[in-house]
């Protein structure tokens, strides 16, 4: 994969990085629709690779490694040629998006674009050749947010493991010098409490950056024990990752902890690159910088797509004025850092209120027992949404529903708490995002939706 | 300055930074040619100011500071202005380059040029909002190697001095919690031996990018004991700046100082945006990568000038086959490094063969009573031409002619040893650069140009 994200290009052709936990049928959409020619498989996921093969006519199928090395033949049977790219608006690269509802699109991006994004990640996480980065994300999200290329531009050495785990990945840090890996948050857990941080903390100071979810305060208090500084990214396939960076301020290093952590969950501000983001209102007007009124985070700029390959219809639908459309809700502060409120369509109505599931998992997070949470809102005769909570309990931990409650309204309004709380596992995608639908369906099937609201 | 970095592009107008320390005459003729309309001057500048306005009908004086604020009071008066730029490629700067001769020739930078350098700087010397950098370089100087955009994008903090002494910069990276800072070389000897460095090593770390010529052995011991981490840059005005860096790598920490001198006096690889430079020959052909044979480095890419402003006939003697020439002379290694030896006039021809001034400079400079020195060629009877070194003794120090000839013998060729040594004050431009056309002018003004080759 690392490979193929200088090869394909080199050669000329559209890089089209695929999720390997996607069904076949849903890799032989993307396949097709991208009129993808050659697949560039694994040995490890033949298997997969020759049942999405025989489901595409025309596609040839390489594998990597293995008895049958077709890959490493055809690498040494390649001549040397060189490169020249006459349009730096040329396409580089699809990113098909797991969406929820209907077919995945192709997110287009450009070699201008990813150079750039790419220069940008090495500005703010302070890439070097000093840098020993870990891959944990998988390149298949985002291109690995652009950090193929960021890194091998400083000039930096990239570890890969075959299976991204605690331990493999503390091993790493212990064996290899390790210095940055980008992770999602059920990543960083693993790390913060799984057995390879029994031999205390990395030897070096890692720079870990993060999306998807801010770090609760007792998870940011360890890994900070454990030696790891976090830096919280926010972006999305259609910015080439990361279009937004909480930048640390030097003047918050030595504020509490629970101050930290509240400046730390917000999203930030534009990256180095990305100055163009705003927070607007339906009308496309920007929303006052006032920590409470919440618009839609919209981009404009060189890190944004070129559009959804061969869907004018979606990328019209995801265009305001010439900015693209987030589909995220936030609010903007007044030194200008955003906060996302919600995924739009993740806003719990109730009453006429929104409450903003974002703000009560992280009223649910500042417990102690509370390893990770999910919080959507259940259908209610009377409020029209209520919010409901999933709990995976910290190891060890016992907690009561009554309690988690009640912990929550002593930190936020009545109204917002949660008035079930459900204790178990949470479902996610492939690259850790939580899959808020799946819970959602999951109360539908529970049929338990007649909730009282209490206050 | 520095406000007109960022209020004249914002105007739509086009900044033309003027070296302070040129004269009346130079000014008027870079001011007339460049069209300018406006003169902005601080008010300890104000007589040189009017004696340029002038001498330049039409043009427009504004004092800043001091009892006419003229400055103050039009920015007082200027209304909020939102800026659109519709062509990247618009010029944004003019540098008009202080030639050795002829007149002053305009440098034209793009948006998009300074756009790209700044990221590199940012990216190649580790800037972030924990920076806070001192000014020491002129601004006039490329515009500062686009430092007062790469600082304010990064988001440190910029410190400045009316007066550069090495006083005041100890103060500054004393009392201020100085970060990095960029400097000529003859700026780092007054730090390292100044009276300054008197009360102990920084506070904080310095990175300290220098350019002009690589760090003596001694100097680079005394600048690290004081707490300074120096990266040798390499580039021109007609390439934004620092095109070059020479890229230190890790596993080189660990070197004794001799050998970590000797790569550190290397110009180096492309900076990260401008891979794009060569060592060439006479015909354009690629030097081979062995260490020995000599071209001309040429560049080509973003942070490459649009041209000379009103000047066709000098662009067009600048570039080869789409390639800019720098004059220089250099060295490719077998790692891709390059090394400069010299600018192609001060290779110094002797009996037919090529001698480098820089290679008899470092010989010299590894003396320990050699503060400063640079080496010309003189006219020479029987071999055409031959070495004759300027010397500036460290203070206290005492050093014969004989003695450094002999530890000049000692290291390299013997043809190479300087003929003569002159000791005394070495001249310098206004960025400190050594002027060694004003030293080969000392020698035939000396009309002593008879001395015999001894080998």
């Amino acid at each position: 994969m690392f490979e193929a994200h200088f090869g394909v290009p080199l050669a000329g052709a559209v890089l089209n990085a695929l999720n390997t936990r996607l069904s076949p049928g849903e890799l032989a959409f993307i396949v097709d629709h991208a009129a993808s020619r050659l697949l560039i498989a694994d040995h490890d996921l033949v298997d997969l690779a020759r049942e999405v093969a025989r489901r595409v006519a025309g596609l040839r199928l390489i594998v990597a490694g293995g008895t049958d090395d077709d890959y490493g033949a055809m690498i040494g049977a390649a001549a040397t040629t060189s490169f020249r790219l006459d349009d730096e608006l040329a396409l580089l690269a699809l990113n098909y998006t797991s969406g929820t509802t209907g077919h995945p699109k192709g997110v287009m991006y450009s070699h201008r674009g990813a150079y750039l994004q790419a220069l940008a990640m090495v500005a703010e996480l302070g890439l070097s050749p000093r840098t020993v980065f870990l891959w944990t994300l998988p390149m298949f999200h985002c291109n690995g947010w652009c950090f193929p290329w960021a890194v091998t531009a400083a000039g930096g050495v990239q570890v890969g493991l075959r299976n991204v785990n605690e331990q493999a990945v503390w091993r790493a840090i212990r064996e290899d010098g390790v210095t940055h890996l980008n992770a999602a948050p059920t990543v960083l857990i693993d790390l913060a409490y799984g057995s390879g941080s029994d031999a205390g903390p990395a030897p070096r100071r890692v720079r870990v950056a993060t999306g998807g979810a801010p770090p609760a305060p007792q998870l940011l208090a360890r890994l900070e024990e454990l030696g790891f500084e976090v830096t919280h990214l926010y972006g999305l396939t259609e910015t080439y990752g990361p279009a937004a960076i909480c930048e640390w301020l030097p003047e918050w290093d030595d504020l509490p902890l629970e101050q930290r952590v509240k400046l730390k969950a917000r999203q930030g501000v534009g990256n180095i690159l990305s100055q163009q983001m705003r927070v607007v209102d339906g009308g496309g007007v920007d929303v006052p910088a006032d920590g409470t009124s919440t618009g839609e985070v919209v981009f404009r700029g060189n890190n944004v797509m070129m559009g959804y390959f061969r869907d004018p219809d979606a990328t019209n639908a995801a265009n305001i004025d010439g900015w693209f459309r987030s589909g995220d809700s936030a609010v903007i502060h007044r030194d200008g850092y955003i906060e996302l409120r919600d995924r739009l369509k993740d806003v719990i109505v109730s009453g006429g209120e929104n409450i903003s599931s974002i703000e009560v998992e992280q009223a649910l997070a500042t417990h102690a027992a509370v390893l990770e949470c999910a919080v959507v809102g259940a259908a209610d005769e009377r409020w029209g949404e209520v919010p409901v909570a999933f709990v995976v309990p910290r190891g060890g931990a016992t907690v009561t529903e009554a309690e988690l409650i009640e912990h929550v309204r002593g930190r936020i309004a009545h109204f917002k708490a949660p008035k079930r709380i459900i204790f178990g596992p949470i479902p996610k995608t492939a690259t850790g995002k939580i899959q808020k639908f799946a819970l959602r369906q999951r109360l539908l099937a529970s049929n338990d939706s007649d909730i009282d609201r209490a206050d």
